[in-house]
C-alpha cells in the first residue's frame, strides 16, 4: 500500500509543508526513518533527529518551529502523537483484515459460525461450537466441542481451546496459548500412587481480554476459571483451576497463579510473580517482579515485594541492609570484642 | 445427555427422597447449583447451601439430617463424596470418548496403529511410529518418526513429540507440550562462536505420567531423559537433557530442572522452583515455591526453601529477622553509640 | 542404518583392534552400551566401564592402554572425543535430512521457496513469504505473510511466525516457539480501561541463532525486536517488544527480558533470570539463576546475583549471614542485655 502526503494529510486533517506528492508505504521511528517511511515527532528529546532523518514524511505538532533545514515533507497536526497512533491503528487494521474460510479449514457440521469470519488453513472448529461475527481464526487453531467465541475476537495461529470453554467478544489470544487444559489435582496417595480428580469445569473469559503467547489457563474442577472484562496477560502465564482474575487486571510475563485464588480489579503484577492457592488479593494491588505472595491481601492499593512478599517499602529498606549484611556482622563482632574487653 | 434421578440412584446404589422423575444434564458445585444440575453435599461447612441451592438433584450422605425444607430431590448414599467422584469420572469418560481416524489426519503408511484409536484433524503420525490401542490423538498433534505411544494414552490438541521418543501407557499429555526438543548444549567458544553438540538421545516416559500444557522436555544428548512411572507435571515446566524424574514425583507449574539432574521418588516441588544441573535430589524431598536448589540433597524427606535453598524452618526463622533488618541495624547503631558514650 | 567397524574406522581414519566385521546401528554412552551400539572413551573417569560395557564398538584414544580383557572391538583414533562428535553430527544430519513438499502442506501462490526445501504436512507458508534454500519446515509450522526465512534454517513442528518477521540463515527454532506476537503495551487508563497500542514492528533474527521450545518473542511496537548473530536460547524464554540481544549471548530456560532492554554480546544468563525494561546490559555479563536485574550494567564481564541483583561475590557473602540471621539477632539480644546490665 502506497499513500501520498496529500492522502495522509487529508486523513489526519493536517497541513502539508513540502512536497505533497511524496509517497510512503511504512511507518518508522524518526531515528530509523528511511525513504518511503512516515515518522512523527512529539517528544522534544527526539527533536534533533528531524534534521537528519531519512523519513520521507514526518508528522509534527502544529506549533513545531524548525531551527534548521529539514529534508522530509512535514504534516502539521494538532497532536502528532495522537495522529500517529491513529495511523498505527489503521495500518494494523488493514494488515490484520483477513476474511474467508479456507477450504483446508475443518468446521464441524454442527458448529455455527457468524458472518464475515476468517478461518485459516488447518484450523479446527469442533462439534456444537458457536463462533460470533467477524471472528478471526488463524491457521492451526483448535476450537473444541461446545466452545463459544464472541464477536470480533481474534485467535492467532495455533491457539488451542478445550471443550466447553467460553471466550468473550473483542478478545485477542496469541499463538500457542492453551485454554481449558486440566487443573493439577490428585487425590491423596494410596499404594498405587495418586488418583486424578476429573476436571469437568471450564474457562470463562469475558469481553476485551487480551492473552499473550504460550500461556496455559486450566479449566475448573467444577464451575469456571474466570478472566473478567478487560484483563490483559503477557506471555507464558500459568493460571490454575478455579482461579478468578478481576476486571482490568494486568499480569506481566511468566506469572503463576495457583488454584482457587481470587485476584481483585485493576491489579498490576510484574514479571515472574507467583501467587499460592486459595488466596484473596485486594483490588489495585501492585506486585513487583519475582515476588511470591503467600498470604491473602485485604487492603487495596498496596505494593508488595519479596518472596514471601511484604510491603515493598519495608522490603527495600531491609534489602539495603541485606546487601551490607557482612558489614553489620562485623559491627556485631566489634561490639562483642569491646564488651569482652571491658 | 439427560439422566433421571432414578437412573442416577440406580447407578450409585442410592435411595431417592423427592421427585424420582427430575432430570439433570450437568454437574455443579452446590453453591452454584441450577435447575438441571446435580450437586453433592459432603463437607459440613457447605450444609447451609442445601436449603437454598437451585440444583435439581443433590447427593447426600446416608445419615444426613435436614433441619429445614429442601426443594431439591435428594439421593442418599454411603459416601456422597465418593459417589460424586464416580459421577465425575463417568461424565469425563463419556465426554472424552472420541474415536475414529479423521480423513484429514495424516498417518504414515509405515506407522502401526492399535485398535480403537482416535486421530483428529490435521494430526500427524510419522514414519515407523507405533501407536497402541485406545490411544487418543487430538487434532494437530505431531508424532515424529519412530515414536512409540503406549495403550490408553491421550495426547491433547497440538502436542509435539520429536522422533524416537517413547511414551508409556495410560499417560495424559496436554496441549502445546513439546517432548524431545534438543538439549541446550554447545562446545566451548572459539573464534567463530560456539558449536552445537548434536542431541541424538530421546525422551523416555513411563506409564501413568501426566504432563500439563506448554511444557518443554528436552531429549538427551545420548541415552534418555526419563520420567518414571506416575510422575505428574503441571503447566509450563522445563526439563533439560538427560534429567531423570523419579516415580510419583509431582512438579508444580513453571519448574525448571537443568541438565543431567536426577530427582528421587515421591518428591513434591511447588511452583517456579529451579534446580541446577548435575545434582541428585533424594526421595520425598519437598521444595517450597520459587526456591532454587544449588546443591545435591542426600537426606530424604527434608523441606527446602530459599534461593539458594536450605532447610525451610531455618529459612523461615532467618526471614523473620530479614523482614525487620532495619530494626536490627538500628539496635546495632544504638549499641555502638552506647559503647562510644562510655 | 548398519555400519561395520571397518566402515567407521575408514570414516574416522582409525585403526581397528578386534573383529572388523562387527556392525552397529546406534550410538550410546559407554556405561549404557549394548550389542549393536558404538561408544567412546575419552574421560579417564569412565575408563573402568570399558571392561564391562556391552557396546560392540568403542572408540578410544590412540595411546589408550588396556589393563584387562575387553570384549568390545576398539577403534583407535587421534582424539576419541572429536571422532565421536563427528559421528554424532553425521548421524544427526542423516536423521534430520527431510526433503520434499508434502501434498498436505499449504504454500501460498505468492510465496517464493528455494531449492531442496522440506515442508511437512499441514505446514502453512503465507502470502509473499520468502523461503531460502535447504530450509526445513516441519509439520504444522505457520509462516505468516511477508516473512523471510534464510538458507539452511530448520523450523521444527508447530513453530509459529507472525507476519513480516525475518529469520536468518542456519537458524534452528524448536517446536511451539512463537515469533512476532504483539508486545504488551497499553495506553494509560481512562474510564473504559486501557487501550491497546498497535504493535506494527517485527522480529529480526540474524544468522546462526538457535531458539528452544515454547519461547515467545514479541514483535516491536515500531522497528524490530532483534536477536543478533549466534544468539542461543533455551526453552520457555520470554522476550518483550523492542528488546535487542547481542551477538553470541546465551539465555538459559525461563528467562524474561522486559521491553526495550538491550543486552550486550557474549552474555550468559542462567535459568529463570528476569530483566526489567529499558536497561542496557554490558557485554560478557554473567547472571546467576533466578536473579532479577533492575538497573543497567555498564561494566563488562561482571557476575550478578540476587533479586534485585548485585555483585555475586558480595551477594554470597551477605547470604552466608542471612542463613544465620537468627544467630546474629541473638548476639544483638545478648549485647543489649549486657549493656542494660551495666
Amino acid at each position: 500500500m502506497q499513500f501520498s502526503a496529500q492522502q495522509i494529510a487529508g486523513l489526519l486533517g493536517g497541513v502539508i509543508e513540502g512536497n505533497p506528492d511524496v509517497t510512503v508505504s511504512k511507518l518508522s521511528k524518526i531515528e530509523e526513518g528511511m525513504p518511503g517511511s512516515i515518522s512523527f515527532l512529539a517528544n522534544p528529546v527526539y527533536t534533533h533527529y528531524i534534521y537528519t532523518t531519512n523519513a520521507s514524511l514526518v508528522i509534527v505538532n502544529k506549533d513545531f518551529e524548525a531551527t534548521g533545514p529539514i529534508s522530509s515533507t512535514l504534516i502539521r497536526v494538532e497532536s502528532a502523537a495522537a495522529a500517529f497512533a491513529k495511523l498505527l491503528e489503521m495500518y494494523n487494521q488493514v494488515k490484520l483484515n483477513k476474511t474467508g474460510i479456507s477450504k483446508q479449514a475443518y468446521i464441524s457440521e454442527t458448529a455455527t459460525v457468524g458472518t464475515n469470519i476468517y478461518a485459516g488453513e488447518f484450523a479446527v472448529v469442533s462439534d456444537n461450537a458457536r463462533i460470533g461475527n467477524n471472528v478471526k481464526i488463524y491457521p492451526q487453531v483448535y476450537i473444541g466441542d461446545n466452545v463459544t467465541v464472541g464477536d470480533n475476537t481474534t485467535l492467532f495461529a495455533g491457539v488451542k481451546i478445550y471443550s466447553d470453554c467460553v471466550i468473550g467478544a473483542n478478545c485477542i489470544i496469541h499463538s500457542g496459548t492453551v485454554i481449558g487444559s486440566d487443573g493439577f489435582r490428585f487425590e491423596p496417595q494410596n499404594e498405587e500412587g495418586q488418583r486424578k480428580v476429573p476436571q469437568i469445569g471450564n474457562v470463562f473469559i469475558e469481553d476485551d481480554v487480551e492473552i499473550g503467547a504460550n500461556c496455559a489457563i486450566d479449566r475448573a474442577t467444577l464451575g469456571s476459571t474466570i478472566l473478567r472484562k478487560g484483563v490483559k496477560f503477557d506471555n507464558l502465564i500459568h493460571i490454575a483451576h478455579n482461579v478468578e482474575i478481576g476486571e482490568n487486571s494486568y499480569l506481566a510475563a511468566c506469572n503463576v497463579v495457583a488454584g482457587s485464588t481470587k485476584i481483585g480489579k485493576n491489579c498490576m503484577f510484574s514479571g515472574q510473580v507467583g501467587i499460592v492457592g486459595h488466596l484473596q488479593i485486594a483490588d489495585n494491588t501492585i506486585i513487583t517482579a519475582q515476588s511470591g505472595i503467600s498470604k491473602s491481601i485485604t487492603k487495596p492499593g498496596e505494593v508488595y515485594m519479596g518472596s514471601p512478599a511484604f510491603d515493598a517499602n519495608k522490603y527495600r529498606k531491609a534489602y539495603i541492609h541485606f546487601r551490607n549484611l557482612d558489614g553489620l556482622a562485623q559491627r556485631i563482632d566489634k561490639l562483642e570484642k569491646q564488651s569482652k574487653g571491658q
